[in-house]
């Protein structure tokens, strides 16, 4: 049973403001909430609905509360949910540094971040920087896009420039050094843009990073910025 | 002015089988407009709410009918559309052939396709072959993510084992060829799988694909299909 307080109170997790004030984020999804459970965060609930735990009650491996379906669709970010999910803590257990990193200015589409954040996981990148009107790592479309990877990824949110003082930055950009065919560096941040403006002219001024290019073969006049990010990990990393 | 007949019509185009009967299709957003109406694909007519046309009447390069936001959102199947949308014809200027292809095995998710199609345009690539169960190509969202690249990419749906027959087709699986270092080829079929199942066995069975790897670095489980894709295309075609 969850009291009408909590019921609220994880309602209102949808926003921003409330996941901070309250340090709490929902993850969503029975292969989510499985990584969640085997980690090191701190869990403060999960919750399904009945036709869930009917379904799968013999092959789960943690304790979960069975909810009405009203009451699963009112904490849920999604359209069609998977019918599971868990409230956890904004606290991340501390991660090893790598030697490569990415930077984002801008990232609005909640879906790109979390499919970054997963790229990340792929190419052993623990630390993500993100201008401070990006779009919130703990967003529940972000962290189900992230597919788990959002554990092993630390978000910091800022102004790039700071973020960004005294290290190589790598940025993809119309001109630049052949990201195939040039010297592979051995760390460095690679800065990605915004969805339909690239990278600002403030935050180029201010880093005066290495321009690399993705030589284009067809006619699409972009990529979107997550395949752009995916291309940049491996040629530079790969 | 639209009439209530063609109000309807337009507004079933949200389903597959609707856009089949009437061989049209919605294209939303000005970019991909833009290019639409560039392109030398059939145009049924172009609308848009008036806010819109106050807003870009002077910069637009073609005929847009202002119709109610109403009748707008109706007819969208975005939640938070750009006020101007595109009816199109479903008839298909011939596309010159590529040397390579891609294959989508049961692809579920509208936007990865778009995707898809967008990256293939990047490297050139021509022709998408997907399994009978694909999401369909005309989906609004699907034309949306692939920002005009729907216009440079055709798309054949059918059985793979017929359509891959006596084509050299390379798989991304876990175990395979290193894709970083094994040699070039010159063409070929680039096959991706489900979003969470992968290639299915009676596809891999049937046509006995050269296995490709990826290696990883970090921990992730897996890649998103078209992040999949977008790293096929940069090792095998850039």
């Amino acid at each position: 049973m969850l009291s009408k307080a909590k019921l609220k109170q994880y309602q209102q997790l949808g926003s921003k403001k409330f996941r901070q004030k309250y340090g709490l984020f929902v993850v969503e999804g029975l292969k989510s909430v499985n990584e969640l459970v085997k980690s090191d965060w701190t869990v403060e609930c999960i919750l399904c609905t009945s036709s869930f735990s009917d379904q799968h009650n013999q092959n789960l491996n943690f304790q979960c509360d069975s909810i009405s379906r009203e009451e699963f669709y009112k904490i849920s970010g999604q359209k069609n949910p998977q019918e599971i999910l868990a409230i956890a803590e904004i606290a991340r257990p501390t991660l090893a540094e790598s030697n490569w990193e990415i930077a984002l200015d801008t990232i609005n589409d909640p879906g790109n971040l979390g499919t970054i954040i997963r790229i990340a996981d792929w190419y052993g990148i623990t630390k993500i920087y993100c201008s401070k009107n990006s779009v919130d790592m703990f967003n529940s479309k972000t962290i189900q896009a992230s597919m788990g990877s959002f554990l092993r990824v630390e978000l910091v949110e800022g102004n790039l420039d700071e973020l960004l003082r005294n290290k190589e930055v790598y940025a993809t950009l119309l001109e630049g050094a052949n990201i195939r065919t040039m010297d592979k560096p051995q760390a460095g941040v690679i800065l990605i843009g915004n969805e339909a403006n690239g990278i600002s002219k403030e935050v180029l001024d201010a880093l005066n990073p290495v321009a690399v290019s993705i030589p284009r073969i067809g006619k699409a006049e972009s990529l979107n910025a997550a395949i752009a990010t995916a291309i940049c990990c491996e040629r530079l990393i790969g």
